[in-house]
């Protein structure tokens, strides 16, 4: 896998801690899938918040058009780097031991007014990567091609299931 | 106003109800300060769900690049949006008579995957226009400009906010 | 079983996934137990629009009475589908890895003045297809009969478990 | 009015407390509205349960189609109703003091294998009355286009606050 | 075991189902400790409604003191027998598949003013049964001071376990 | 009123703060409804803790069958109580400012084993009335002839309410 | 008043807004009550992120002992200045417009392993000051015997108001 | 293991229940690697009421300045020993086998005025430990640096757990 070594990554995906991985590398694997250069960190909130202001203070001028940011429980990371960069931060709530997530969500998408994060669905990391590219792809018309080429298939992949439940009955 | 009289319009902002106006005039409100074309509609994904359709399929080629979609209750507005269009699609839960619109943000942030909306706060129709210049400012450096300003005038106002509250004490 | 290639099928079960089928074998089984014709298909509101929309218009001209849909997380199918009909639409929330079905059921439930959805249990598929066989039978007296008689059984059921339970102790 | 007089009532409305009349009114006018005979009863679970089994019991041979029943709290008439009838309950959550009728929801909602309720939203009094008319439909053309005429006009309502709101930026 | 075959039960243990055995065991495994007489059944508010009926009518002229009733999700039973009885009635909330037994609890507890149910944790069949026994003990000295007893042996009990974990230590 | 200055109470009223009184009246008032001798006093779990423990354990000597206990928020009161007397204790969850009684309920009903509290609805003070009047008269008779009237007045009352209500339609 | 200006201050009141100062301010009331020296400062996650980090880094060395931070939503505020000191952070959950300060509960509570906040009850300044209080006394005797004075008064008003009640009835 | 023999403990541990060791031996732990000389004790609320009274009362002058309870359910342990000592009291919701731990979270962290609990998170026993360790370290110098350390180590941990995850990609 090529993606972390990347000489310009348009995406970075961040997580608080390295178990979130399980969680987040669907979010990897779907942007390599569109052929969008990434990289990957861990940059935790709590534990390296001065990594974290760094990251976020640094992303636009190192070339990074959006960060994904996955977190769990009292989740500050996707709200902190979106209060130090002007790009677009796309919050994952990772769901935890207790309470499935909702703590996550809530303290991921209850944001204040000025600083917006884009959240997705809980543990829904491969849709934050979809959901970077469809920001890329507001000025990346090939990029664009590929959306719908993408969500034609989901179609076509409906049909299919579809198709194979209605031999099995 | 002319927000909505704009020839070309990059923002559109869509509602299910004129009565969600009382929120979602904010994201209007935001998008003029900073000097953002937009479009508002009222298109309902119950009541006239073949707007709807077509409304998220000529998005893109009549210029828009973000729908802005406030719902509440079973919120369907954002999500079926997000799936007839490639654009980036922000949801902003508008909150009922009941449950504080936790049904609504439920609805609107627990897309499948393959379809992400980006969710913001409950009621956080002013964030989500933010989110909409973050994403335009992916490809705009003069908007990104005019973000890094406002973000620094939030935290101006937080410095004054606090002398005033000192000044009273 | 021969229930999906029905000449003339009355109840149409839909559902957004493959995946739910676990669930909503239930209702075809339970509608099969009562002698209804039905059909089986997989209709995702996000990955299909289109197809939903055709889905929906097309049901009653094609000799539907009743739809019933399940749906999971942000549960869009039986609300769009609710508003692209006028036949009575039973939403079954289906429960996701997170938040036990509570997103399902506050996505299909919450529905706006003018286009309810008849919303069963978390996880109610064979409730749903009770639910549509009383709605049938409205207009069907030998359903009225078979149902009087299925309730009955409900209740002998209940007695041969007490008589089994006390026999245990 | 003359619905609660009316001859040949086919939908009942009941309530478990004369204080929901404040949100079952929607109910009986909606029927009006669409010309639906219906009655109107105080018929309580906890307080009056013969009264309740009784109704359930004589539903259908006094010829009603479709019982609605709205109760609050430990809401158990919609659930109870439908337990000695075979015809199709709807339910409405009256929203009480606390809990902005969450409660309601569950106890009406979560009914067992077998005994299925159709339950709407939490106030959804109105949608409870065009959920019977659906029903209704399903045997009864003339209704039906009725529907189709209502949803047509919801649409066209839809435009025209659409056309309201935008003359009022 | 004896306890069901009791020519005198002064407790009616009742369940929605027999499949609720495995939580209201301890119930009945408690008042046999206590050496109170009771019985066993299954009534089902739903699938039973007359037994239901008829059990709370007679429960005080057949000599019972007390109803200990157990169900789950949109839990009706408690209540119910509530309802046809002026016995104090103890709720136990049993959890199902989803929602914890959030929906359990609130069916049982959030009764309407005049009809209440004393209702216990949820799965707390063991509490429901001390409940019952603190109830009679109110007109019988003996259980008073065998539940003197008990609340002492509780109480030792910990300090032995506190024993053993300082032990492990 | 002559409740507080019974010479020979049966039930004791007991609340955590005086302004718990405004729901704490409802029960009070229902007792004296039944004719039932109770006392009324101010104990509060975390600021009078010993004169909890003092209560409690006297209330038996004292000639007292029940308590009575309603508390809000990290409500310990009714759960303290019934460690310390073996007479049954019903919970009245308390709501206050924010969570709508939620955390009351929970902190009242979800007690470990061994240590029962019998709570009722949120706010539910004249239930708790009538549970300790079901508890008395589980030994006095002339009581339960007293509920039962009540129970009949109950249903009387929904009538005359039925009647009311359609004379106004 | 003159905590603000206090040379020395040991305890360091902060919110993320000055709208916050409403229920703060019962913080500052309470330490004052205490004859405690602090200081108030409005600090925000998100709109000052490098005030935040300075003002935690610096606390220690500027003599604080204990730090009481306001936030509510997506209340990052607590947990980001753990995140920057090795004081005691005492977290106040602020309620907003929606969700009753459960959003701000969880986002403070539900810190990761490494970085605790002390949190207290939703709208609880009061109490922050309290703990604030009992977290220095470890340390100063005279402190701890305010405290206990203080325990000692709030048992008498318990009293007072029981007696007042009491006089009422 | 030698922190249970301690001669002079500065931090009690207690739990309701020895089933609460498994959560709870983490804070034993915890507080053994900063050096910290702790006691463990099995107290309960309910079950032992006295020993509660009696071990908070004299958690002072036996020279403790920290107490630690864990607790489940209606978990009122914290909250009563907060209510007989000054000391700070840290509360750790247990989670038990239903709701994930939030009825425990609310009934330890909603407590009225003037009893303050600094309640950590669902589980987060480690983290009341950490949080014991600040609260000494405000006149522990040496403490202080330990804990300085600590979170350094916390940060180079990310560091580490980063290059393993890069390493792995």
């Amino acid at each position: 896998m090529s993606h972390h070594a990347s000489e310009h990554p348009r995406v970075g995906i961040v997580m608080g801690s390295d178990s979130d991985w399980s969680v987040m590398a669907a979010a990897s694997a779907q942007l390599s899938e569109f052929g969008i250069d990434h990289e990957v960190e861990v940059v935790s909130a709590h534990r390296t918040p001065h990594k974290l202001v760094t990251y976020g203070e640094q992303a636009r001028e190192r070339g990074l058009s959006v960060i994904i940011a996955g977190a769990g429980g009292a989740a500050h990371l996707p709200g902190m780097l979106a209060s130090v960069t002007t790009l677009p931060v796309v919050g994952v709530p990772v769901p935890l031991a207790t309470l499935d997530g909702m703590d996550s969500l809530l303290s991921i998408v209850q944001m204040p007014g000025g600083i917006p994060v884009a959240t997705v669905s809980i543990g829904g990391a491969k849709n934050a990567a979809i959901l970077a590219a469809r920001i890329l792809a507001t000025s990346d018309a090939a990029l664009a091609d590929t959306l719908a080429t993408y969500q034609r298939e989901l179609a076509e992949l409906v049909e299919e299931k579809n198709a194979a439940l209605k031999a099995r009955l």
